[in-house]
């Protein structure tokens, strides 16, 4: 006997301790947003805030808003990340990109431990941080540094040359969430550091870099934790690594004293030495008001939702009476996003797209689901999945022609 | 006799062919705007714009806003300020912030002429561009790279261990505008490579980039540009060097397919190889739409008016009758600003203020004023220095304590 997926579905929301937040986003009538995995929705908080910061801040108070809070920005928001991480307020810091913080704490690691010139990074990492370690190593020369692609199954057999190896908490194609904990571990007991990329997991997944003691974090703001496109990064640096923590994008903003206008670079005490150039105030205002949705939540409840939407667009297409099998990946664990792998992948997105239900394609035959626990309700992920499961039986995304197009991630 | 200045700026501002230009701005009713070199004043058009990106592109077309104009706003806010160096459209990129824009070309001249290991600056130049010099000079160590702090006057005398110099086309502090052309031939005469911070100067004084056959620009969006506090730098790359030119911060936007997901970087083709990580759209929108009023500017109105408005501030100040000798500093050659020296140098700002005349105080004894070209009248200015005169007479500066506090330039 067939399940009713949408009667469950309207039951597991009405269950849901988050269920009222989805009030805080705007959402397209119609529509499903299954891609906060690429660019988180819009929180209807922004618009006012940046009209503030525009109108008020930059308009009427001019350069006079750099005393009156601009200037704290990159540490206040970074504050509201600190829980989504499991570190402490003072803790964290926001700038410029994924890419450049990247660079950042890869080369403060070599200039910290220059007798270890490996780093050391998986195959199937999202790109940018393969090519950021390809950039240091091109610059440094090979006397200084060289860069190894393992598999993920290899963590354990590092060398004593490894300095650094770089992970992506969750895959970007699979969605598949690695073991923090375990593979931390493995990395220090070759007396390596590590540097965990939460891009595709912060604010859905925890990571506990306490616990676990994490060396280094690096995350972009504008997927789950919904900054807007192109937001601001953050970064975590253990507070033991910090103290004595070279890193070569010393610009003013991570001097002791920017004002003093001094020629010698004197790195500022903690966080603030990550700095480099003078914060980009409207993207950060625009992430700064998107983290207060966080402000008051129980992370579990958060955290739990993420993962029993995923589970649950899974169980619908493996119990679909009408599929014979389920092609979603199903990773030993998963951050908040499901792959769904087929040879027509794009040409299946591109149904479901207009069809509103919102996801997006990963080369080479990967469809890709994001939950944002925020604001997708279970009859969403419902509608989503059965959606895909009347594109897989009526065939029709076979009857169109698409040329594959630009998207970022 | 004494001369009737308010009328004469009447006059001026009424032959002034920018005159209209001020209605697209926002400006304090009561109050005098002197600090556009440290933060350009609001254009009216900014807020839309903006919340057209957030509530339309964002909000409505989401993750397709990407496809639909987003991934090309580096290159298009680009192509809106290549002429203001004299480059041409496709030469210009705008990403990231000065200082890392400062790493990504410093770099790239060492990584291309390894035989020639020393970099250049002035001792007085803006700190970041110094601060960010010897950032790579320590990660690279002293074998392959050293920092040397040289006096202005000695660029003739340059060695053949130069590879780069650097140089702010205006002083920060003094407001001096350097010989572009002149240190520019000197620097290449010694084989060395330029690059000009142009932070200072875009936007009120031109470059000249092909005439003089200049190497590297990297210039700030936020000062006479009008794009919003912390807004996204700008890099231009001369054609010839930009065919084989690598930089470290090789993030995914500066890859040739970055939609691809390569394990290897593979350099973009042109300008595109100067970006790093996402780019920042909502601070990128407020730049793009700021710069839309330079569109239609004959701008050799432009920079004659800056130079205009800086000399009738001097000329005033000059000849006030109840002044001793003017303090404003009188370089060969400025850009948009004057400089005031003064023991209490501090106060005077604190007291303009007060009074409506907003300006900034650098260490350790000036007073700047900013002339921003498209918003600042020759009245405005009139009644800046006038009341600049008044503090001087009345001595109101001495009678109250302040506490030097910071200001982001």
């Amino acid at each position: 006997m067939n399940r009713d997926w949408l009667a469950e579905a309207l039951r597991l929301d009405k269950a849901d301790p988050l269920r009222e937040l989805r009030e805080a986003f705007h959402l397209n009538e119609g529509e499903v947003y299954l891609d906060g995995n690429s660019l988180g929705a819009l929180p209807r908080v922004v618009a006012d805030e940046l009209n503030t910061a525009v109108a008020q801040q930059w308009g009427q108070r001019q350069i006079r808003s750099w005393n009156e809070g601009w200037i704290e920005l990159p540490q206040r928001t970074g504050d509201q990340i600190a829980p989504l991480l499991g570190a402490n307020a003072g803790e964290v810091i926001c700038a410029d990109s994924v890419s450049v913080n990247l660079f950042k704490l890869t080369a403060a690691s070599l200039w910290a431990n220059p007798e270890r010139t490996t780093i050391v990074s998986v195959k199937d990492m999202f790109p940018t941080d393969l090519y950021i370690a390809q950039g240091i190593a091109g610059l440094l020369g090979e006397a200084k540094c060289q860069l190894k692609l393992i598999h993920i199954d290899e963590l354990d057999q590092l060398d004593s040359q490894t300095n650094l190896v770089i992970l992506s908490q969750v895959n970007f194609r699979s969605g598949e969430a690695y073991d923090v904990g375990k593979l931390t571990r493995a990395i220090h007991e070759a007396g390596a550091k590590v540097v965990w990329d939460v891009s595709h997991s912060a604010g859905v997944l925890p990571i506990n870099v306490k616990q676990h003691e994490v060396d280094f974090v690096v995350g972009c703001g504008y997927k789950f934790l919904n900054g807007g496109p192109g937001a601001p990064a953050f970064m975590y640096v253990r507070p033991q690594l910090l103290e004595t923590l070279q890193q070569p994008l010393s610009g003013w903003m991570g001097h002791s004293d920017p004002f003093a206008f001094e020629t010698q670079y004197r790195p500022a005490q903690g966080r603030d030495r990550l700095l480099a150039g003078t914060p980009n105030i409207l993207s950060l205002t625009a992430l700064h008001s998107a983290l207060t949705i966080y402000q008051d939540l129980n992370l579990r409840d958060v955290f739990t939702k993420a993962q029993q939407l995923a589970s649950w667009f899974v169980e619908i297409l493996d119990n679909h009476p009408a599929l014979k099998e389920c092609q979603a990946l199903k990773p030993p664990a998963r951050g908040a996003q499901v792959s769904f792998q087929h040879d027509h992948a794009f040409a299946i997105t591109q149904v479901l797209i207009e069809r509103g239900i919102i996801c997006d394609f990963r080369e080479p035959n990967l469809a890709r689901f994001g939950f944002a626990p925020l604001y997708v309700s279970f009859s969403d992920v419902t509608q989503a999945a059965l959606t895909l499961a009347e594109v897989l039986v009526d065939g029709s995304y076979l009857q169109k022609q698409y040329q594959i197009s630009q998207k970022v991630t």
